[in-house]
């Protein structure tokens, strides 16, 4: 995953890594120093990865990771380079793991690190509105336009010919060249994911982050969250109208039409050249092929093949959903 | 109804309120004065209450008001102690003495008592962003955090380790403790409640007020509506995805999960450890029971029993409506 | 269309236009000024109309235009007065030539014209929160409120007793007297209007306004797009819920009910008297007669004739759809 914003404090040594999983564990060779957090297929030999469903058997087997959080049933699908430490609930473990290596991505608070544009660098190179604000870490192209009171807050690189509108509030999102977006969006904050615990939920670290392709177009309104174990993608001159939400780990292909109201739930991918109609949901991780058609309204509860169109609540082919309904 | 907010401006003697009726009344013993407006069940003596609707009939009988704002052909209903008043549209009327109660309630411009919070007590209790505004009434707790260009309006009571975003604006608003919500919201303002009337439609009073217990999280984007004539409640932690809209006198319980684009109707009564799905969206007047489980994009025209999983437009079992969907 | 805001650059010589479309025409007679782009029925002889699909043959065959933009199949609809230009894509040549007579209804970037409302003339007119900020070509009736933050952008107008919310944008917009504004809300942008095309897509120009007339109240958070060839209108004492998004061309009736969520897609026209319940959909090019009721959560795909009530997705008579729902 490409994230150049959150800094990773590790390595984390794996004695206290054990220490931190609050387990028991034997037979440990050596105190090994580890790199960072990864799944179990881009895990190298210094990474700690995480295997929590029989869904990632497969993918389990051939892992290079040298250590593997998991659980007591899934542990022997592990290849014997990787030692399992096992614990009782594998998420909520790599969620705790995760936020020490990656302390930053789980505060969510108000950026403090802001100050008014026109202290910054950028005041003679971009157009800015009143009360424009800019945290740290923040970079922007040529020819510029950035909107009344939005908050350009830390972690931010914008490409040039970029028109931010006014209101807007973006952290933690790399926005390429020519893209618009529009007035009171809020992009790049935690999405939607926690673990329910009684009385007090216990959230988990969002360390991707929110990556806007060339040549797009954000509507008004719209909320697009970071993601939490990959990033958020929005492809090449793909166009969104008001008020859409995007959740965490969404990909978008490109050359898509994404019409007024829609919601994408986390973790769905959906293809190139693909138009959904205004008010349609889509459920969370799906696979939305290649130049899809939903119809306004659809409730999407299944992949959809390349080049196929849909409608209705569930979707099914549309000349069915039409038929039925004369 | 507990609400520390809307002062009422009462008592109004009975002769004082006949003439805002405008109605004729006649044996009327003494010029008693009326303290308050309230429903059948929490009315006192030196109480005026009102009965618009034969649902309401068995709780009539045992009112203790001593006044009763009602119609012609319900006032048999009402015990001897309780006089009626007869009027033509008992709501239009209830709206009209209501606001002589409370004529703060029916102002919902903007909130000119605001001034910086640099200038208030909160300067150094508090971490706050550029541009935040304090009105007048409000308290905050320690340890909380108000992002870039948030208002806290008039009447706002925020306890202690919570954090509010940026560009959101609450008004008449109870917050515990560990709440956090996010950019974007506009939290207290009054519901979409009015009597239609040709050319100019006419508003009723929201003397409610919008109560969010502890360790809630309120999305960004979200709209929370305050009461008409009860309150709004978001029970202990709740959570909340982006862009949801709560009408005046929602309740929802404890424990529950409501994920992004929900829309929840007037007066629906939510309960404990519920979850729903994107673009769901609940009726009025409705009664959602514990444990309920309702899918994304279900509209739910019914009320629910607890312990129920249900998806479909109308809702149904959502074993029925998978079954039917295959 | 009454549109006192996008400044026309014409007159353009029809030689000028030519070049502009990128054509060749012989037989041209004269070096003619053309005075304005407009529809076929409303086009005058100093025009230059359009002519793009079989639907509005109708309407061709009377037009008063001198030229029209149109194909080599329907140009012999046209009647003699009217020189056809033969072009590709009729809209995408429509498009161009209109960026040329209204260059300034293709930038929807922040507006840079706005100045502290402190330093305008209205400063002793209207009530007004921190930060306003007013663009040029506004005017604002008598007993006015402006929210915190709020932005009325260049080319509005205000009437007498009009309450605008907190962070709310408006630009192209004429309000009417006695209308309500709530917080947050983003009025008179662009539509969700461009030909895709790949890599690229290409916006056509909004020329159009957003009218609100008297008596309105729209709720927190809308979203009201400006229209593109003709204006997107709400009709008197029409009230709108929270979170709406109307797109461009809408044209909303009188005393017509809106609640919280609903979309309506471009170009649909709203009845008099109509009520929409919470989350309901209208799709785009749609006509909804006077006295409609359309049920919360429904999706409407067809236009519905006067006093109707429907429910469903798609939207049905209301009996039919909650018989066969029982």
């Amino acid at each position: 995953m490409f994230n150049p914003f959150f800094k990773n404090y590790g390595p984390i040594s794996i004695l206290e890594i054990i220490k931190i999983l609050n387990i028991k564990v034997d037979k440990l060779n050596s105190n090994q120093e580890i790199t960072d957090i990864k799944d179990l297929y881009t895990a190298n030999t210094s990474d700690i990865t995480f295997f929590h469903s029989k869904k990632y058997k497969e993918i389990a087997k051939d892992t290079k990771a040298s250590f593997c959080i998991t659980t007591e049933t899934l542990k022997d699908d592990l290849p014997k380079n990787c030692k399992p430490l096992i614990v009782e609930n594998v998420l909520v473990s790599v969620s705790n793991l995760t936020s020490k290596f990656y302390p930053e991505s789980i505060n969510d608070d108000f950026d403090e690190t802001v100050i008014s544009i026109s202290e910054t660098e950028f005041k003679d190179k971009v157009k800015f509105g009143k009360n424009v604000l800019i945290g740290d870490n923040v970079s922007l192209g040529s020819n510029c336009y950035i909107g009344h009171n939005s908050i350009i807050e830390k972690n931010v690189n914008i490409g040039n010919n970029c028109s931010i509108g006014s209101n807007t509030i973006i952290r933690n999102t790399i926005i390429k060249k020519n893209v618009r977006i529009l007035d009171g969006c809020v992009i790049g904050k935690h999405g939607f994911g926690f673990f329910p615990v009684k009385n007090k939920n216990l959230r988990y670290p969002h360390i991707g982050i929110v990556i806007i392709e060339d040549n797009c177009e954000i509507g008004c309104g719209a909320t697009i969250d970071r993601g939490s174990m990959s990033n958020t993608i929005i492809g090449k001159n793909t166009y969104l109208d008001n008020q859409i939400h995007i959740a965490h780990n969404v990909k978008i292909g490109e050359n898509s039409i994404i019409a007024g109201q829609v919601g994408i739930a986390g973790s769905s991918v959906i293809g190139n050249n693909v138009k959904i109609g205004g008010q349609a949901g889509i459920s969370g991780h799906l696979k939305i092929g290649n130049n899809v058609e939903i119809g306004g309204g659809s409730g999407v509860i299944k992949s959809i093949p390349d080049n196929t169109k849909v409608m209705g609540y569930p979707a099914k082919n549309i000349k069915e959903f039409l038929r039925e309904n004369k």
